[in-house]
């Protein structure tokens, strides 16, 4: 196992202090239970927005921490769902009396145990609201998820509402706000290698030198299917035109087209990738009026990317405009 | 050869298709000779700013052009310098009455073609300033270099003399200043795996499944020497502590710390390095007063990561802290 690590059970906690030692005006990390926060703590009157996750998937959630984003994430170790009590504890460190909206990947484990911090918190007197966030189009059940897993349309939906709370938005109109940008968006990745969680030591599944895997799921999980290796144009056009076809997306939509790198491919190819996507998008009529492109929400090393199309309005394009400042995520500020 | 590519040979052209179409706000893309230069082209009375130099490195150069850095940059063929006449149409293009400065890295063909350029530009009439960096003290000559190769001071001089350029200094100053960042600057890097240039379509470079490189050079250049993969805080040693030797770095310095990505190693490895690298210049007395952690300057999929260190003035920070506004680096605008 090739990695810049020391003990593999140590990765999350010594990534999260260099992290925090990188981002003090931005972010506080507590441990034991783990969980980021701004580093200004609750707003006063604000809506606070959590998530949280398994690790491994950096920038995402801990990255989106700081202003005009997330409020507050909770790690996971990687590829595991955090646990309630860290839930918990994020959630009432950003109540700031306009109650707290979880937006939870639709995994299992992350359902159940917001549901259970979400109890745990109302029982402590904070409003707390869920949106469970299942944009990928892949596969219908898998690994760990009953239903559509979330990924992509995580980090738009992110930002989207982290800059409607940050507007003053009540937690009932952030909530809904971000249903309704779940049921606009829809993703698919694909993965040209396998990626390894520390604390296996080995390969999360095996991908022949010359085979590719579509549909992947962001912790390995199978997707659609193997194929052999195809030019970058094809693969592109097995990714958009599912996404497109699913919602279905439709001739004179606005979208925001988001072609994410799953970690280890570069920039080069991904670029690359993103010049396909926008002719497929502008071919079935779609005018794509934002972009994100580059590694947002990752799976370690593995090599691949995954497309996400959210239809946008003039609502979201402004709140998608606003300025942020989180370690992964800046503009405007 | 696992990439999101078509043809080997039309990666770069293909790539910065995809980028100008991400970024129109930001730049422009012209093809034959092949530059990318920022959307509002040549500022009146403002020095421009060009680098340039092999692709593969992204988001160096491209992803640096816009506002508050490069007004243009020159890509080449993957891991291969430009020609003269992209650097020269480069030139001409940002010469807003104030001259250019070239910002070059120290490898024999981008020395040798920016200079041919740099006489061609002045030719017509443009007056043209070069400074040469070589911040890695890994090796003193080495496969395509004579002297020190140029490496991670070139994002952070980029961004200081960006600031500086957009700030109204004079070309002797904007020239000067470059001169003495990287004089103040010094790098080191590592890798644990190869990178696979497209049109070659192997590893450049062997390395055993329990080997690493010290000193490795940002094309896969041979280092100092090849060790047993070790843990992190080890490896993390291994680069700091000649870095602050070299200089050397002294007892109360103020410096910035950049802790970059070859590419295919992902943050949740790159905060831990991060952690330990605090922690190397906080043992020699050195305050850490900006920081930059992530993959700024990549060798393509190349795992391994290096560390540079910048001596920070007030000047310094305050250019560094300037807005800038580019596909790659963005805050304040």
């Amino acid at each position: 196992m090739k990695k810049l690590i020391n003990n593999p059970d140590a990765v999350v906690r010594e990534s999260l202090q260099g992290f925090a030692a990188a981002h003090p005006d931005l972010v506080q990390v507590h441990f034991d239970p783990t969980y980021v926060v701004r580093a200004d703590g609750a707003q006063d009157g604000k809506v606070g927005v959590v998530s949280g996750g398994g690790s491994g998937h950096e920038p995402m959630h801990n990255g989106y921490v700081g202003r005009g984003m997330l409020d507050a994430a909770c790690p996971g170790e990687v590829f595991t769902s955090p646990t309630p009590d860290q839930m918990q504890a994020a959630t009432e460190a950003v109540d700031g009396g306009a109650g707290v909206l979880h937006l939870v990947k639709n995994y299992t484990g992350d359902v159940m145990n917001f549901d259970m911090a979400a109890d745990l918190a109302e029982d402590g007197g904070t409003d707390v609201r869920s949106v469970v966030i299942n944009d990928d189009v892949a596969v219908e059940d898998s690994t760990y998820t009953a239903g559509r897993r979330g990924v992509g349309a995580t980090v738009l939906i992110e930002k989207i509402c982290g800059a409607a709370a940050a507007d003053g938005y009540a937690l009932d109109d952030v909530a809904d706000l971000a249903a309704a940008c779940n049921e606009d968006a829809r993703s698919m990745g694909m993965a040209l290698t396998s990626c390894t969680v520390p604390s296996a030591g080995e390969p999360t599944f095996d991908l022949g030198e010359e085979e590719m895997e579509i549909g992947i799921g962001i912790h390995g999980e199978p997707g659609r299917e193997r194929k052999d290796i195809a030019p970058a144009d094809e693969v592109v056009d097995l990714l958009m035109e599912p996404v497109i076809a699913d919602r279905p997306f439709t001739d004179g939509d606005d979208v925001l087209l988001f072609v994410n790198s799953m970690g280890g491919t570069p920039m080069i190819e991904l670029y690359l990738a993103y010049r396909k996507a926008v002719e497929v998008a502008e071919a079935h009529g779609l005018n794509v009026v934002r972009n994100l492109v580059g590694p947002y929400i990752t799976s370690l090393e593995m090599a691949g990317m995954s497309v996400t199309l959210l239809q946008m309005t003039e609502e979201r394009i402004r709140l998608w405009d606003a300025p942020v400042h989180t370690p992964g995520l800046r503009w405007g500020a």
